[in-house]
C-alpha cells in the first residue's frame, strides 16, 4: 500500500470517529495487532487487509445512535462506497467490505477470508487482556452501567447469570468466554498470554467488593436501633 | 442511630444521586469501610460517622454541572440543611457538615474529628486497588477520556509528566500516590493489601499498549512504499 492511500484511509477513519477519544486508538492497535499477526502467515493482501483494519469500525456512530444499526454492516458499506468514490477498483472495494461485514462475533456470519479472519481475530484481541478490561468499564461509563448488580440478599452478585447490565454481568457473559474463538494461531496464542490479568483483575475487584458488602452490612445491622 | 433516621438520610442521599448507577455504590462501600474502620477506634459517635458516610458525595451533581464548584462545600451544606430541617440539633448538623466539608483531599482543609478522619479514609480507599482502578476507568468514559496519550515519536506514553488527561495520567498522578496518606492505621493496612491489584493491572495494560505500538508501527513503516 503506498503511503498515499494510507492517508486517504487513515483521515477517512478519523472523520468518522471525532465523537470519542477512544475509538481510533482501538484502530490502530486492531491494526497493529492484525499486522503482528499477518507476519506468521502467507500470502496475506496487505492491502486489503490495512484498509479493512483502518475503516472496520466507521461505522459505530450509527449503531450508536440507532442500536438497531449493525456497525459491521453500516460500515463495511460506508468502506464500499468511499473506496469506489476514490477511484479503487470493484474488486478491492468488494474484498474490504466482505472483511468488514464480517469482523463481528456472529455465529451465522463468520469471516471468510484469510483477511477477514486476520481482522476477526485482531478485534477480538483487543477485547482480552487489561485492554479489554478497560474498553469494557469506559463502556459502562458511556452508557451508564454500574460495575455490579447487588442480589437479593443484599450481597453483590458475581455476575453469573445476571440479566441486568452490569461490568461484572458482561465479565461472566461476554469477557470471560472469548479465548477459545480465534481463527489463527498466533492471535490465540496472544489471547492465552493476557488472560491471567483479566482474570486477575476481575477476581480482586469482586474480592473487594464483595467483603466491603459482606463486613459492613453486618456491621450496620448491629449499630440500627428500633428507636 | 435509628432504622428510621437511617432511611431519611439514605433515601435524601439516593434523591441526590439519581443521575448516575454507580455512585450509589460507592456511597454504600464507603459506609461499609468506615465501620470496618471504626471497629478498630474508640469513641467513635456512630450518628455521625453514618450520617456523613451517607451524605458525603450529596454535592456531586452541582460539581459535575458546574466544576468551579467543590462537592464537598456544596455536599456540606446541603447536608447542615436538610438535618436542620428534619429537626436535628444543631450541634449534630454541625459535626455531620464538618465531616463532609473535609472529606476530599485538600492540604488546606484537612479533617479534624475521629469521625472526619475515618470518612476521609474509607472515601480514599474506594480509589485503592482494583475498585480504584474500576471506578477510575468509568469516569473517563462519562467524561471522555483516553486510555493514554502518544509521545511526539508515536509510542505510547506511560502517563508519568503526562499534561493531557487521560487513564495513565490520572494513575500516575494520583492513583499511584495515595497509599500513605491514611489517617487510620486499619485502613492503610487495607490500601496496602489491595495496592498490588492495581498495580499489576497498570503495568499488564501498560505493557500490552506498548508493545502493540511499538511492533506494530515498525510492521507498517516496512509495508508503506512511495509509489
Amino acid at each position: 500500500m503506498t503511503r498515499e492511500t494510507y492517508s486517504l484511509l487513515e483521515n477517512y477513519m478519523l472523520s468518522c470517529m471525532d465523537d470519542s477519544a477512544h475509538d481510533r486508538e482501538h484502530v490502530y492497535r486492531v491494526l497493529y495487532y492484525a499486522l503482528e499477526i499477518a507476519a506468521t502467515l502467507k500470502d496475506v493482501d496487505y492491502s486489503v487487509l490495512i484498509a479493512a483494519c483502518l475503516l472496520h469500525d466507521i461505522g459505530r456512530k450509527e449503531q450508536f445512535e440507532d442500536p438497531s444499526l449493525c456497525h459491521a454492516a453500516v460500515g463495511s458499506e460506508k468502506a464500499f462506497s468511499f473506496l469506489m468514490e476514490h477511484g479503487f477498483s470493484k474488486e478491492y472495494a468488494e474484498r474490504v467490505r466482505q472483511c468488514i461485514m464480517t469482523h463481528r462475533y456472529r455465529e451465522n456470519n463468520p469471516p471468510q477470508t484469510l483477511e477477514a479472519k486476520i481482522l476477526f481475530d485482531a478485534d477480538k484481541l483487543d477485547v482480552t487482556g487489561a485492554m479489554g478490561i478497560a474498553r469494557t468499564l469506559i463502556y459502562k461509563g458511556i452508557v451508564s452501567e454500574p460495575l455490579y448488580s447487588l442480589l437479593p440478599d443484599g450481597t453483590v452478585s458475581d455476575g453469573e447469570g445476571d440479566d441486568a447490565p452490569s461490568f461484572f454481568q458482561e465479565y461472566k457473559y461476554k469477557l470471560e468466554h472469548l479465548y477459545n474463538r480465534f481463527y489463527t494461531e498466533k492471535a490465540a496464542s496472544l489471547a492465552k498470554e493476557r488472560r491471567q490479568a483479566a482474570m486477575d483483575f476481575y477476581n480482586c475487584l469482586y474480592r473487594e467488593a464483595a467483603s466491603a458488602y459482606g463486613e459492613g452490612r453486618n456491621a450496620l445491622a448491629g449499630l440500627l436501633t428500633d428507636s
